[in-house]
């Protein structure tokens, strides 16, 4: 690796060009998976707003942060999830300690004179619905990367699926807020070796990047 | 924070319910910030790959892995990319160590025999190129959710950028391989503490979340 960009000198790299330990690159990474089937234990709406507060700094488009969560815990809440999920699932969602249903808000324009304080008025630069869904869309999906990456961090498991019925699960619970699902994700800790498949390949850096 | 977690003793958590140090959540979260000028010095085609190397492993919709990355570095290769980009991104493209086109690849489905072994003629599912497209885009995202963080994680520092015309760099870049634009990404470190706007604030967890 080049070593001869300026101010990255004061960074302490492992051999393998990170400036993080190969035990948070595997934690993060490299040895996480999906998991399917938890053990049991709780996962508690402190653990994931700790979570949150974490990765709620990762960049988003003009800091547009339109990522919501609904936390769904109760055995009601649970049936009328599993409900919209597909068929495989449903146990799934009925089973983990706690089910996120990861959202975007096509209303997040309501927030921007807090969190666009540089652009005053910037708010008024989104008349159009069908717009602002597609960009809350978008910068969700990058902000649920940040939060997979975060939930690690905290050293919980996290078992996302997105075979569902997104308009169902939007009727369903955000019919109030307008809220757009995204993912559902289970969270908690492995039941076991078998809670997980075997880990699938994935593509190699050349097979993926060109350079002009 | 909950401690009656079955699993999760075994982790040694700071006293914030991280199971990662501070200095790291601080180095990819925290403390890092959108930077919109870079200090002189390279960033090699090397140390991307040492990142998607390790980012690649992040979960996407049944393995598709449809993140696809232009590494612009040639001066002839940021003027062709700058003539695409709004005006305010034009001379940070020109200017950065290294410039990264994040896109999306809508034939993800090629690859699908050997990103998805267990199960077997899983790419003939996906005949609809629309659909595919809005699959690739979602996953793609999320894929740059990670990279972000993976660039951190190696010391990097990030200038996402969204204006542009995507589709002037698409006729641009990507007429042959079919990829859609998502982002632009300027790579570097950062020239001064002048390099970043004040940090914007965040929406609390109470304003994103809700439980059922």
């Amino acid at each position: 690796m080049s070593t001869d960009t300026t101010s990255l000198d004061d960074l302490d790299f492992s051999p393998g060009g990170l400036a993080i330990g190969d035990d948070v690159a595997d934690l993060l990474f490299r040895e996480a998976r999906s998991v399917n089937t938890f053990a049991d234990g709780d996962v508690s709406d402190e653990q994931v707003g700790t979570v949150y507060d974490l990765v709620r700094w990762g960049p988003t488009m003009m800091n547009t942060v339109p990522l919501r969560l609904l936390l769904v815990r109760t055995r009601e809440g649970r049936e009328r999830l599993a409900a919209h999920m597909a068929e495989g699932n449903r146990d799934r969602v009925l089973a983990a300690p706690l089910t996120v249903v990861a959202a975007a808000d096509p209303n997040f324009h309501e927030h921007l004179d807090v969190l666009v304080p540089h652009l005053p008025g910037v708010r008024d630069r989104f008349p159009d619905p069908a717009a602002r869904e597609a960009l809350a869309r978008s910068s969700a999906m990058l902000q649920i990367g940040y939060l997979i990456v975060g939930l690690r961090a905290a050293g919980l498991h996290v078992g996302p699926m997105g075979g569902m019925d997104a308009a169902g699960i939007d009727a369903e619970f955000f019919a109030g807020n307008g809220w757009k699902s995204l993912m559902v994700l289970n969270l908690g800790t492995p039941a076991g070796p078998e809670s997980a498949r075997p880990r699938a390949p994935r593509l190699e850096f050349d097979q993926v990047s060109a350079t002009v």
